[in-house]
């Protein structure tokens, strides 16, 4: 059984997702199974990340900033990429260094996310974009 | 078939669970399948890496260290997310850059690891920890 | 069903192998499945990018160089893995931080990929490697 999410993402940051995939796997009545989930986009990654304290979230994305900022940052006078905007390339970087692909473990019909563990879309790019997650159990 | 694996750390670093996975194969008797590995936390994280020279290991914890320092670190003044520690927030950033998820085949009732491919836990955080990843033959 | 990739490296940089996973897919007669992909190597890994425009690859291998520079510039002063050359700690932690398995949905016989995804090998290496893929459909 698979479902394919669609996501309007509106700027970079982390975008929860637990509930709709929680649903998904409900209604896929999958007792022992696999959850993988895949983002199909070079711009966009997956992430799991702590679902408690929203700074979390702004520190994350944050961080990635710094770690890679938009190509018309002194920092990244070596980027080529530039046509589709500063923070194209910076966005394709980031999708290298995240998850396109999970995998989680459901067992007795339930996701085994650790009591923190809450399931993201993380965008890079600054325009709106509408976002598609493929989701399989199986 | 599933296990959950608990590994209690005491401080940074990466911890060898490659023989206990092997053993888990073993018992399981899967002989053309895919071995998952799940952790359950936001704060560390899974590796494969070099199992022969443990400066690997050294190395690969230091460059983390320098790459996201404690929150204390001048360099981190951004952060927000320091109630748990100045170790928490470089913690949860460590998990998203490295796997929260592994899938390893399995041909002939063996995992297809390189020949200097071991598997580890990489513990982020200082204190001691408990930590759990859940393994499934499949 | 499975098959191994061997892919000849000539120095870093990422090395396309859509096509061939494509032919693995379409030999496996799989129709609702997942295919895995797994590198069997500590100093290479997967990646998944845009496939038009080849500045992309270059700029992604120029940032991971950035990153982590050889061991011999001063920034890595700190590295005590040093002795199978000035590439091969580096080479480490780029397998730490980019992925060695990768899961992609296959559904009605394909898979599932984005527009814009390419698969790649991603080597880190200077000199000529012969690396291994391991591809299941199941």
């Amino acid at each position: 059984m698979h479902k394919v999410f669609t996501i309007e993402t509106q700027g970079p940051g982390l975008y929860e997702i637990t509930r709709e995939v929680e649903g998904f796997v409900a209604a896929s009545r999958a007792e022992e199974a696999l959850l993988t989930l895949f983002v199909r986009h070079t711009s966009a990654s997956l992430a799991i990340q702590e679902n408690a304290d929203p700074d979390v979230r702004t520190d994350l994305a944050a961080f990635f900033h710094r770690l890679v900022p938009p190509s018309d940052d002194p920092a990244m006078g070596y980027i080529r990429h530039t046509s589709e905007g500063p923070d194209d390339m910076p966005a394709h970087i980031k999708a290298a260094l995240l998850p396109v692909s999970l995998t989680i473990p459901i067992i007795s019909g339930r996701m085994m996310l650790g009591t923190w563990q809450g399931i993201y879309l993380f965008e890079h790019r600054s325009s709106r974009h509408r976002r598609e997650i493929v989701a399989v159990a199986r």
